[in-house]
């Protein structure tokens, strides 16, 4: 399940590609709207990865994020499909993403995803 | 062991059954009463599970906490209970309850659950 | 403005009245609630006073707020009400309330009430 | 200095008009664009006053704010207009404003905007 | 190793024995006496359990813990101690015992005993 | 209103008496009973003085503040009393006590006593 | 005493003149050069101002302080001649400057400069 | 990939080549060069590792981290080069670097990357 | 009161005389002896002062702390002759010191000195 | 490798040597001098060990550490004495020892050594 979003995401290529590192990004200001109440979310998504030939360029990863502020998307959507975008533009090793959004209602959520490959 | 206060809970379908993803909601504003004294008690409820089928939705989960407000009911009867309740209702692949009690008499309590499907 | 809650109120007589001395009391699990929505608000009160011939018993205060559990009430107007009440039971020579609410829709609410003896 | 925006704000009558009492509200969660870049702004907004006749209502407030999300404003400018824009529909006793934005280029600004009563 | 002080602690039956399920009770206030000097140490105590078919009961351990306060014990004594009346008494699945005495001489000390179903 | 329990208390001379400075001397390991129900209380005791002719020596402090361990005493009595006490031994230029005692039934109290040199 | 390096510094006019308001920038990443050892220094700038006609421009502010990376200036110099720089170009009401140096040889210094407008 | 700069590198012979130690070296202030805008970046790195035959000096470390002042690299990049550099110089059993960047347009980056002697 | 010690304080020449302004220097690593026991004290340092002709040099000043280092001196005396020795040396328009000493007995002070020209 | 000074370590007998348990010790004040400067380096020492037959006693530990005070030492060798010097006293089934130490340069530095029984 990926999105139009994806388009912006640009990549570079991976200087390091014999050895298996660890890159983590840490987006504290990612913002979309509830799709049932049209409130704005607020949230912190971590993502960590081990690239293989590309990684992602982070200016691009900013303007891909900005798309979801006045797109309205569940916690949960909003948070797979974000990996998926990723994953299929840069094809990793290994992804995982979790996104800490801030509370509503009293209550607070996280949303942990992990992108294993999957066996045909 | 299930209450009649899960009728209330509702669920919606998970749109990423295939893959394995773990949902953390952390309700800070529990309270129920203790059932030797009547008095307020008061916690966080950390829930963390890897849906199946369904979700719980966080407003009738709100909705089904509230109904303890004024309910008697120890530590451990509590936690166990609301366990028993969220898995009935969503049937997930797993989950665990961190319940987080405020000092009572200068000790602090914290009872930890976990969901393990049981072998017939 | 007071109320028929102030009734459960208990003093003691201040063993000290020669000395200006300022008691600070903290109460993290207020709980009322909102008189719309009917769902239940939390807060943290402190109390600053300085007592001039009585103070007021811990364990009659803890009655006196649990009464607010099933009470609708604004923020401004149950801080109000609870210093009247509490400045009613015990004159004191000057008393401060800060009631701090937790965070409802993003937006966090304190509201600081202070007693000045009214000059007449 | 005022906007079209404040046209959302609703106010409540203050029910204890006689005694100077302070009102603290937090909102973490503001955002806005950089008239310069287009690229979204975060802060940290914190309300104080002391109220006349009239409160502001804090959904409507929520609701006021959100109109900055796709607007484009200088810090200064947008911190000076959000109080204009509260003085002049409450009209409090006084009220002070910070406005706490994230990092930009590895720096961090606040701004600090305090009402006084002019004298014509 | 047990103590007479054990005489006062109090069990209710377990009404989750299917489960194997984890109760945490920290203990902030624990104090006793150095029995080589008479002074006063203090600590906090961290007992993590699985029960079996009892938990004990929080009144009755305080008034156990109560106990120590004019008793005199090192702290590996003390510590072994406490965890061999806690066995004693609820038969647990299995416990752990940390405490976390205040600096002495610009010295802190831990210490954690576990318990381990012995083999006959 | 002073004690016994001062007899204890020693002193030592204050080698810089033609200058004012502060001493704060902080005491986390405060225990007294309550009273009422004969349960241990905890507490945080923050002397802040300047000293005239004399200072009081830690060591006896120590012991001094011992004597309150099995001791029945409500919280402003007792802080009051040791203010008293501490005066009455080193006759200081000024002196401040803040008592800052753990919570009970959800409730957390300071007390705050300053000496001020009696005007006869 | 002002330096060349201020010639980057961009101003742009205050649209609130008629109030007096604070603007504080934050400015963790500052480094330049001891001149002793020519080893680098590491720092956190605070400016806190109130503004008269002109507020200094942020990214001409960044560009400003990079000159000093490869610049040997001792801490009390560099705090010093950063205000007055500032000054010269903004003319403000008021201006202070506080420098936070990370710890060198064990010892951690910050310098804290005013502006106050010289009578003549 | 190794550099000139590890040209500054001095090593001490390891006293205790019997045993597998681990020392940890933490470094708050690295800075280099972004090489697409020019700016500077700033980050801690962590080098964790077991030492063989040589243990890398300190003070050569310090010079050896300086030469990135004025040199443009990406993130990526100068982490795996780090690395490489102080693998070549010290041969140790395993060596670990995490490098942690301060944030760049509200997004921050961590590098780990750990040796694994390669098998031929 | 001064002592031998001074004699290895170095001084420079305040580059700003013109202006009052405050440098903080802040010692963490401050330790001495009890003149009573023998045994270590420990304790940070924290010096203000507002500079006239001359301000110390960082080095010295570690020099001179460092003779502490196997002195016996109790806690007051250390901290005003510390002062004496800074003031004498410097001859400030005003200077203050905060020493900070780590428990012992579980007891912590603090001392403040405060330098004020003498009226004579 | 062991030193004269383990001669001050005074050992009491293990009561529990039927069970497995873990005592830390934390001592925060450990002072060296630099083999090289014959500047004092600071650290904190946090000693983990499962005793055998025998404990080692605290203060005969502080008197072991404090004959560090005026001894030059590298952090590696000291680290890797220190424990071998507790392990040929105490024989324990097992120890681990973490020395922090204080920043130099801008640079932190922790070694970690653990004893393993070394199979002949």
């Amino acid at each position: 399940m990926t999105t139009r979003f994806r388009d912006v995401l640009e990549t570079f290529e991976n200087q390091f590609p014999n050895r298996d590192y660890t890159i983590e990004t840490i987006c504290p200001e990612f913002t979309s709207l509830c799709p049932k109440t049209g409130q704005p979310d607020f949230g912190m998504l971590t993502i960590t990865y081990v690239p293989d030939k590309l990684c992602f360029e982070l200016k691009s990863l900013k303007l891909y994020l900005r798309q979801y502020r006045n797109h309205g998307s569940f916690y949960e959507h909003v948070t797979n499909t974000i990996l998926d975008d990723l994953v299929a533009v840069t094809q990793p090793r290994s992804m995982k993403l979790l996104a800490e959004f801030t509370p509503r209602g009293g209550i607070r959520t996280n949303v942990i995803v992990e992108y294993v490959i999957e066996k045909s």
